[in-house]
């Protein structure tokens, strides 16, 4: 035991108890809708925020101090060793990583892998002895200055080299730990200004770079999911993977869409000016849906603030689109959340996840309950009850020459009708 | 003459001169890349700002007071008089139009679709005595109480045969208008609230309809473009051709992306998030750059403010954007600009329109150097000129394995080269 | 009775029923902290939205069918029937109005002016059979054409007289009614165009225009508060009354402090860049806060769309801040909330107000509970406890020269302290 | 010589040459409105970004590699050297900068304060030699973590002593080396979250704090002006001088309002959703206007980008305001603007400059010819015209009961006037 956590207990279900350091509401083996919360839920532990982000902001430097802060091997597996043992307090099922998270960088590509591989041995280590696993792996291409404009779609083709080779080590990283996932975040895939770049050839340089992605997943046989993140700005002016629709675009374009799924962020959401549930919608209906980043931005700031999550009502929304498509496969809910900068003490840290276990276990249920009430479901399948007529359907076969005789023929005029938003909304407020 | 425009002047070029009323930049004659001005630009009028708006917006009515306005066939008949004698002061070789712009909206579809015809043919006479031609024509189906839940993506089938009839006769009316492209902008293809939405039907609903009018299109041997006018959002809280990355990927869905092209606006653009020479540079990489509606949005307005054009640096990178693309075909620069609502007088909608014009004028021209002196490009070209390389492009065809054994074993260690955004911001101001 | 409410009946408390016509957490009777609910809360439905709009918006007309739409006398008084029914229904203690929701319009100052004594006259009887009281009344000055360039604020004195004028005669049915407040939101107090506007000038304008209505009320001894309601755009492009922090400086220049409260939207806030606990503690901090408007902006939405609120989260921050405060004397909360225009049934009107009532009941009792239980309270002032001892005090009185010395002498180097904002929030939603 | 900048000549004016190392508009003996231009525009270089600010954003670290990174006294003085190296280069008459951006930290406040008196002295002498002069000196009290919960609003006594104690360090340097204004900018005095936060007594800590330093202005008989800088977000998620009418309130609110003005930033103003001319029309109308910095923010960006002005209308715009404000007394042009991360090379910093000095010499020559002109100011004192008159003057200081009874008696009925805003626009564009 490090002794970084002091004597902070480990958390467990105390629905009527009077700790901080307890779930009210997020009690793992309680069954909804036929399955434990912990396997509907999923939570995963973000390394990068939680052990490797040092508080620092535009406009200050470090805030946190904490004893593994450094660049030697020795400090990345006391990093290791904190982190597991966090995981174990909050008994949650799956962590994530970036390679540079977690390991040294070398001086050389060869000195790095080397770096990763040591780390990776050693997170193997610990979980024999724990029950957390690997929701996903990923690689950052977006830190070290090298990465400044670009990897996959950088101007410099050595950056392309030097970014594929990389994540085929996070790849194989990832596979070697039974990751369940691994996701692409395009940090710096975009551009600063139009003026220098050149958006198709950068584009070619994605497409390319994400076939190759697959195919060295079949190659390999990883058998879980590629995830793409959208974001839609921050770092770059303007970043490729805008959102939802902007990837299904691109995937299409390059063959890809039956191959590749999506890691969906609320904050980036909101940044590309949607709610974080018509994202999770959006890609259920294309048959995208894979997992999420459960971190809220705060609606008053124009960056990705990555706050843990406090609001029932808007996790709900989320949980009610997961459930509503089926629920998580391979994905489930990541918690890409900091601490804020003030929160320097450890138990912020337990709490910042415990709070926010709570608040999603809550919104889970609540949308649950909504989801086997079924009024909602009932109601938004009479609103298109219409097209449910063969001659409704046949309309979408038709051509415009004939239904326009029909409309002038049988004087045609439809009489709207009330979308009632404020009846579901109070609906919803039943249950939520 | 209807005698609304007072004694306003014809406006001409007159670069030294010091009337209101004339183009100091704006000569359709002058020849910029080998082509005439007036070619390039291809300016057109909007017929409901300029002559259906009344001035209101949510929080007042009607502010002007125009002969025409009213719903008798003789009020439609006296607003084409005057459409067209301000289409002459202003030598614009363009309009557009909705369906409900320019007739009364009768008691029935038959009615309706009459009175359309009627003004039609009223339109073909006084275009047979002018030099003003058809850019485009439209449905209006978001303006009436039946479109309030949408057209093509209604729930109700019978207003997505109401929607599919209407935009036959507007089809019909555009060509025999001999218009050069039609526009479909999804006014309210879109949601107010999720809790009552169906995003894959109302989607499948729109490829179908979609579907037809490009059908339609061949049926009749339309020989103009069929465009869609992205939009992210009002009227509805979420509107389904949010930008042009998403228009796309609905395209490519329904295998309609080599049919169908796109008309752009910068107050759009503005509201998804996105520049307008973003907008206009993707289209142009993904080969559906048709058409712009040049109009601005206010900067600190989180609304659709269709003023008219007045920054020269900002038609300018729109415009270099259009010129790079090889410069219009079918499409043009309409202006989809509006009075604001205290401009009562009949000379503001003159001087909206000839201080727009100059505006454009200036910042093609301006454009046009840029493009010509080829310095830009150059360093653009140079920023990749690596991957032009063999052994670059092989990269693009390979595998993670390969390429990452490269990296490490030939020790590649890429150095950052700057962007040069400065320099080429400056190089910009030296044309603009 | 009209009818119009069909077989609607008196919404009562139900906190186990399962029809939507019910309260399932608003009961009047509840006493919290000592006070009815129904005095905390303080309800009024706005005449406005509620029966004066139509259902149009920037892209659409009329959605609503209403059986007193249009202007005369006998439809003005139809209206007014059907909103006290629907007080009754929903048992409102409040309802707030414009002038011009409530008589039509005349020919003249004077014809409109009698308009509006008939009508105060017709609420005065109705009122006397009915427990709703009036919480504000205010007077339109920004629909009516002669108010596009502002009211007070306009370049014309005329337009400034005739304002001036119609508040005299809202203030005056204000206080027949009994009245608890009189409102000034200045709809067109800003601008379009700095090109035309001088800000010095209009300022004074508006500084001496709510002098004349601070005399004016001391003059008629009117016992209510006159209260500004700040809003940063919309439908001006900039408008004067920003925020809460731009009147309280606009008050301070004209002495006017202690004289005017605000009356603050949660809408509003959100347009100027703000949380709505944010301006109410601003407010309550610089002794100002009066009233507020509970209605929410869609967060994707940059307009005002003033929809019912519908999130107890929300709700319960604003209600901590009034009722930290003292809660509301003269004040309450007004729904400013319009039904969606797709809502058309006269049930929607009811049900938005009932979810909306049902929304604010549980977020000020989980607001009252949380300020009853204390903690947040003591770790707010354990933060801030270093600045109770008097050496600390002293700093606030003492010079620069002095600290200096002390800060090197002493060598003070202040370590810094975790500000525990996850921890507060768990506790916050151990009560929400 | 450092020889950092290698052979980049020394700019001069070279309105038809070709170099990229000139000026194309900035002469500055060129007299304007009867001033030299260089005394009109005031130019100066902002140390921190420029040579402090190591290229990093919060996605990844130092791009840059400028040999005087590191924290010795040495390097601090190589950095000197290089920066009045570019001083020279760019001819520019001033500089400004933080007590951080220039020294290195002690390990104690009294360390710390004599490694700024190093700096200051070397400074001195550097003077002595250069035509560079300073604009304003500042504290920097955000960066170091002590700061994280605020400077003055600290909830920490002895952080708001020692930033007291900074505050008077850095004025005392300011005052030796004769800078014209000392600035304060409250990077952290603001919020995270208001759980944790107390409006009344941080705002009375701020007053308490100003107040000392304009007490110790006297003191020491600084001659300079104190400048407040406002911003309303960014780093905190609120910030207290959020805007110039949030400052203005403050002033009144401890009567510093004739002690105080404003430095006004083009990107703070839009984030708080401004426009830059609105801050300085509103500035200048309250008699606050001291100051600028000219960094324009990307508009597509939620985050203060910092950048380069390339805009010579949004220049023009503000520049026609301190014109017509009467110019520059004690204030300038600030560049408080950064060169992309990706903007490595010494000459893009050179470049960068260059081109922002004429695009601000190309607006502040257009704004002054429109000035001179006249006509913008005409039509905007004949837009008020009414006003002149004295039964409108006397309405000011009327009161409304008489005003009513003039309206309704004489029968007023005001018709609404053009506001001509297209017009403007386009004399505008004459000029511009």
């Amino acid at each position: 035991m490090t002794g970084f956590f002091g004597d902070i207990p480990k958390l467990t279900y105390q629905p009527d108890g009077d700790s901080e350091f307890a779930f009210r509401h997020y009690n793992p083996d309680e069954i909804v809708m036929g399955k434990r919360l912990e396997d509907h839920l999923r939570f995963a532990v973000a390394y990068w925020h939680s052990f490797a982000w040092e508080g620092g902001d535009p406009f200050g430097g470090r805030t946190f101090d904490r004893p593994w802060f450094g660049s030697e091997m020795e400090k990345a597996k006391l990093k290791a060793d904190v982190a597991f043992e966090m995981f174990d307090l909050l008994n949650v099922p799956f962590f994530c990583f970036h390679d540079a998270d977690v390991r040294p960088e070398g001086t050389s590509f060869a000195e790095t892998t080397r770096n990763l591989e040591e780390i990776v041995d050693y997170f193997g280590q610990k979980m024999e002895g724990s029950q957390t696993r690997l929701l996903w792996g990923t690689a950052n291409l977006f830190t070290h200055r090298r990465f400044m404009s670009g990897a996959a779609t950088n101007p410099d083709p050595e950056v392309f080299a030097w970014s594929a080779a990389t994540v085929k080590t996070c790849m194989d990283a990832t596979h070697r730990l039974g990751g369940a996932n691994y996701v692409l975040w395009g940090g710096r895939e975009g551009y600063e200004t139009l003026l220098n770049t050149d958006l198709k050839r950068e584009a070619e340089q994605a497409g390319a770079f994400l076939s190759m992605v697959v195919d060295y997943k079949h190659k390999i046989g990883f058998p879980g999911t590629i995830l793409i993140e959208p974001k839609p700005q921050e770092p770059s002016k303007h970043q490729y993977d805008y959102d939802v629709a902007t990837v299904y675009g691109f995937l299409k374009r390059f063959g890809l869409e039956n191959e590749v799924k999506l890691n969906i962020e609320q904050g980036h959401a909101i940044l590309a000016g949607h709610s974080f549930e018509h994202e999770l919608a959006l890609a259920a209906s294309l048959g995208l849906l894979g997992s999420i980043d459960m971190n809220r931005n705060d609606y008053q700031s124009g960056w990705d603030t990555d706050q843990f999550p406090d609001s029932v009502p808007e996790v709900a929304r989320a949980y009610y689109e997961v459930l509503k498509a089926g629920g998580f496969t391979t994905g489930g809910t990541n918690f890409d959340s900091k601490l804020r900068r003030q929160s320097l003490d450890p138990e912020d840290l337990i709490l910042g996840h415990a709070g926010a276990m709570d608040v999603c276990a809550r919104g889970l249920k609540a949308a649950a309950k909504l989801l086997e009430d079924g009024t909602l479901e009932t109601l938004r399948a009479e609103r298109y009850a219409g097209w449910d007529r063969p001659e409704s359907k046949a309309l979408l076969t038709s051509d415009l020459a004939s239904i326009e005789a029909r409309v002038r023929d049988e004087g045609i005029n439809p009489e709207p009708r009330s979308g009632r938003q404020e009846r579901l909304e109070n609906l919803w407020n039943r249950y939520v």
